[in-house]
């Protein structure tokens, strides 16, 4: 067991407050990681405050991590000390079903193991990156590619593969119009890839505040859902919406925008049941879809193709001290467009 | 212009009676069809009492037609005089987007013109298939294989095509787990057509009153929904559900059923808007979806592929002057499985 300096709430809406955890010993496939930096991500908050239930107190947040291998056990083979890897969402998984052995392993049907707010196979809590160090099975590390700074790729982990993954099954690419719904954390890195991908790119954000950015950034186009002209004028334009935001939207009117056979896809996850007209999916065989983070398989493809392209986060680097105040920010959407903890800080 | 015997309702929830209306004179590519039988749709009783909406009077309802043609004009090639034939939900189309060229003309974006409530192009209202006979352009027109009697053949018009299209749009086949969500016209015909393509074929039924049946028409299972064991045996279960039901269905449970990549597909309709977790969607990338009806290819398609495989609607028949205790009956569920009217006796 290894002492590890790491910011923590110790209950359900408590700070966060510096504090000590212990991590496992290195076991034979283990890689202990030096975590450098360590991305905000919004269902952080979400768990930390139990609006998505019950959660596992005291916790130690973020799968946003990216650092550097300062140990291995004797039958790792994937990484040697001073690679350069990042971990996600999870941290094991049952290895066994048919997801697990298809790459999906996000969607294990036995059983997988969040970084933080649970319980690892041996019933011992999970801890996240809000920390000085990690110890993580290889298999559930993967490799940031040289072109990609730590800093900028740490919010890939989530913010990229969450928003990679559904474009890529969807099919965004050339001769696809793809609208991305909020330009947030994963608002923005939708908008890059599915630029990258080769699709016509529309941002759908509250308003025109963040335009310039979205252009910026690949958008081709850049609308104001408060406009109810908006809805109007783009009414059946898009093969593809994906909806990056927690609150709930109005999905029929964001339905009406579909090409027949088109899907609007959630990767937000809003805490309360929404309403729908099922009408709005049967006029033109319309899908309404969710998609959750990605496999380990497809998380390192995201971070080769963004080392490609050369994209990562827009980030605000903040210290250990300010999480609780960059809670806040994110909360009041006040943020371009993640806050990424420097670990040295911690 | 010819007068022709129909049942009309000439208000909103008002019974349906013996009256006259008129019908277009046969045009250049226009078929003239004796209506031999008629459908009764659930949609009938939805749009005859405005529960989808404000609707257009006098209403003749019925799009579940199978007839013989009696005329055709001087452009007509497909037909001739004495060919059996059928009409479904929709007699024109607007022919030149994407969709109509894709032979998706339900889902026609320059504006479809359905049987019955609704105005042709001519702003003339449309009457359906309670009547002697139709006056349809040949375009709009589906030929019943010999292989099938005219009687079982009307309901394929709609029930038929509706569950065929999105159990071969999703791909419903050997090896697939399908399941159908209701035992009443679209759901019987949903289990005859899924077990033809070759999927292993789920009732989910609210009692098991129809189980007998459902077996003999090919199911592989049946379950009563009523029982929330149900729901814990067969979580995650499908590759595919079918929702024929228009009642409100808890979208939540029916998800929980499908494997990861599976979709929930409605094309029952209700009138309310339902609820729905997206968490429901996320894990496991699941889709919930809609589909309406069919195209005319492959209205043809699904006829033939009945006609191959021995598949009809399970009716009974009635006389034109038990349309509105039929109705009745069809609200609460006393059908097996279609009402179909007897056209010699309108």
């Amino acid at each position: 067991m290894t002492a590890v300096a790491a910011y923590a709430a110790s209950a359900a809406k408590a700070p966060l407050e510096r504090t000590t955890i212990e991590r496992r010993a290195v076991r034979e496939f283990d890689v202990l990681i030096d975590i450098k930096f360590a991305g905000i991500c919004h269902s952080d908050i979400h768990q930390v405050r139990e609006g998505w239930g019950e959660a596992v107190f005291p916790m130690v947040p973020g799968h946003e991590i990216a650092g550097v291998v300062s140990e291995v056990g004797p039958g790792v083979t994937k990484y040697k000390v001073g690679d350069r890897v990042g971990v996600g969402c999870l941290v094991d998984s049952c290895r066994e079903c048919e997801n697990c052995k298809a790459g999906l392993e996000q969607y294990c049907t036995g059983g997988m193991v969040p970084t933080y707010n649970a319980l690892d196979k041996d019933g011992e809590p999970t801890y996240g990156g809000y920390a000085e160090k990690i110890v993580v099975d290889e298999n559930y590390v993967v490799r940031i590619p040289d072109g990609l700074s730590l800093d900028v790729a740490a919010p890939l982990l989530c913010a990229g593969i969450t928003t990679y993954s559904p474009l890529r099954h969807w099919n965004a690419g050339p001769g696809k119009k793809v609208a991305v719904v909020g330009m947030g954390g994963l608002g923005h890195m939708g908008v890059q890839l599915a630029h990258a991908l080769g699709a016509e790119v529309t941002v759908l954000s509250q308003s025109l505040r963040k335009q310039d950015d979205g252009l910026k950034l690949g958008a081709d186009h850049y609308y104001a859902t408060s406009d109810p002209k908006t809805f109007q004028e783009l009414s059946g334009t898009f093969d593809l919406i994906l909806s990056t935001v927690s609150a709930p939207l109005g999905l029929d009117s964001y339905l009406s925008l579909l090409k027949t056979d088109g899907a609007l896809v959630n990767v937000g996850a809003p805490e309360e049941p929404v309403s729908l007209n099922l009408f709005s999916l049967l006029a033109g065989r319309k899908t309404l879809a969710g998609s959750g983070i990605g496999g380990i398989r497809e998380t390192q493809e995201m971070l080769d193709f963004c080392a490609e392209h050369g994209i990562g986060a827009e980030i605000e680097l903040i210290t250990a001290s300010e999480i609780n105040e960059a809670y806040e920010r994110v909360l009041s959407s006040d943020v371009r467009y993640r806050f990424v903890i420097d670990a040295a800080t911690i």
